[in-house]
């Protein structure tokens, strides 16, 4: 089947569902700290493809988990992920103006309150799942507290991005390239596939390590597409601007393999990332269209 | 009694429990990313008075609730102030460069390594409650997850913060004044009393309420004291800048009220927080202490 550049239409329905569940779990921009509320919702409403609230409904559907469970976790892994961006585009970071096609949080609202409404996204992320409710019970609830706690730390994003920061200029290997992704983004992808399979409540030992090997795949495809991308894309299609990390002389699959053996690689991630998830058949499916789509996504 | 410029033993022994409890929570900084485990520990493990771990104690042990229950929550808190120190004094912020009689951790790591370290110790913070561990049941950690986060973000300290931005130039009222100290430095002062107490496991709504007023009054007195201390204090006493707040034309309390009403209203708080936990007898010994000691400290 040829590779899809385009996500099919349950996905697309709930990436919709995920818009709607996080502009219910961000505070109104109505209230005050007006300014503070308006930027958080700015960082996470303003589009963005919800590939990781997707990754959370995909892997609790394969494993019989009703939507209304997701939505929490679901709304957490995308409010860290908008929060990161944030940072990341601040001006003692990648000093990027220009994020998924419109002006970055701090040119439109300043450094201090973008640097503040990133700290409080982080915080509303954790506050969602540990709100009471009684959809998933507190042992869950707690394992997933834990696992997006380390995705985001020292020993996930966080520390992805100082891996980042300290190979701008660097040559470096594949494999430590590979790491710096595996911290930098592949931990939140991860921690996506595991929430939306903790909120099953049962843990079968054999399946998530099944899950994080396929998580760890499409993690990696999707970073090695996205430096694809910065090279063959358009600023106008990409949302962000094209050529950047060439010219900021950053470590790319391109720079270091080649573009060819890029495209090879991300070939041989998807194929693993479906073998992985290759026994729960067909309730896998949607897992299954997200690996295929994150080496096909034309941005 | 006379008021108490310095801790009583026992608290003390206390911040000590909490220094090495927080040095064991840190990442290592002979593990990679080191760069970023530096900073993290620089940030943390810089001195201070570890005021928000000895209220957990301190609430924690007016409830009979032993020490060692007490350290992952104290570190939590500990953390959460120590990030939102890192990232207050950021250029875009305050702009500071002197924190606890140190070179603040931008001035050190640089302003990038500065706001990730701020962002991996929050993660932290959250994650340190999440793990799992016998000592306190499921039910009263996602209590204190929720607490921590809701003290933490738009509503929290992250607004307080978005509030002081939004005041600088501005003649606030006294009530302004307070509603933003309440949300920016009170409410993780709140949090540390309220997660000693759910560290108790049962949960007396009324005591909880008078822990709450213990908290709010407390909070506030730092605060004015802090602002009676940037006009008389010495900063090779303080440990920062003395002077900064009226520099900045930052809205005080001396600058509200004057420091005679200043220092009344402090004395109001002392006695509102030593009536809250009146209930609590010989008990409440170690939170009355820290009453006392909020409103006299030198530095």
């Amino acid at each position: 089947m040829p590779a899809p550049t385009d996500l099919p239409a349950p996905l697309k329905a709930l990436a919709g569902r995920a818009d709607d569940a996080l502009a219910r779990a961000l505070p109104g921009d109505d209230a005050p700290p007006v300014e503070l509320h308006r930027a958080m919702r700015y960082a996470v409403l303003g589009g963005g493809k919800r590939i990781r609230p997707l990754l959370v409904y995909a892997a609790g559907h394969a494993l019989g988990v009703d939507d209304e469970r997701l939505d929490s976790p679901a709304c957490a892994v995308e409010i860290i992920h908008a929060y990161s961006l944030v940072h990341d585009d601040l001006p003692a970071m990648d000093d990027d103006d220009l994020r998924r096609g419109r002006p970055t949080c701090h040119i439109v609202f300043g450094e201090a309150m973008a640097i503040l409404a990133g700290d409080a996204l982080q915080a509303l992320a954790f506050e969602l799942l540990a709100r009471d409710e009684p959809k998933i019970d507190a042992p869950g609830r707690l394992a997933m507290l834990h696992a997006l706690g380390a995705a985001c730390g020292a020993e996930g994003m966080a520390g992805g991005q100082a891996f980042d920061l300290s190979a701008v200029g660097k040559r470096l290997t594949l494999s430590e390239l590979e790491r710096m992704h595996a911290y930098k983004t592949g931990a939140l992808i991860r921690a996506a596939v595991r929430l939306g399979a903790l909120a099953a409540g049962h843990h079968d030992g054999d399946l998530l390590a099944r899950l994080d090997r396929y998580g760890h795949a499409v993690g990696l495809a999707f970073q090695v597409r996205d430096d694809i991308l910065d090279i063959e894309g358009e600023s106008s299609v990409i949302g962000k601007t094209a050529g950047k990390d060439a010219a900021a002389d950053k470590p790319t699959f391109p720079s270091i393999i080649g573009l060819d053996a890029s495209r090879a690689r991300l070939d041989d991630l998807v194929a693993d990332a479906l073998d992985a998830i290759a026994p729960l058949g067909q309730r896998g499916e949607w897992l299954a269209d997200l690996a295929r789509y994150s080496a096909a996504r034309g941005h």
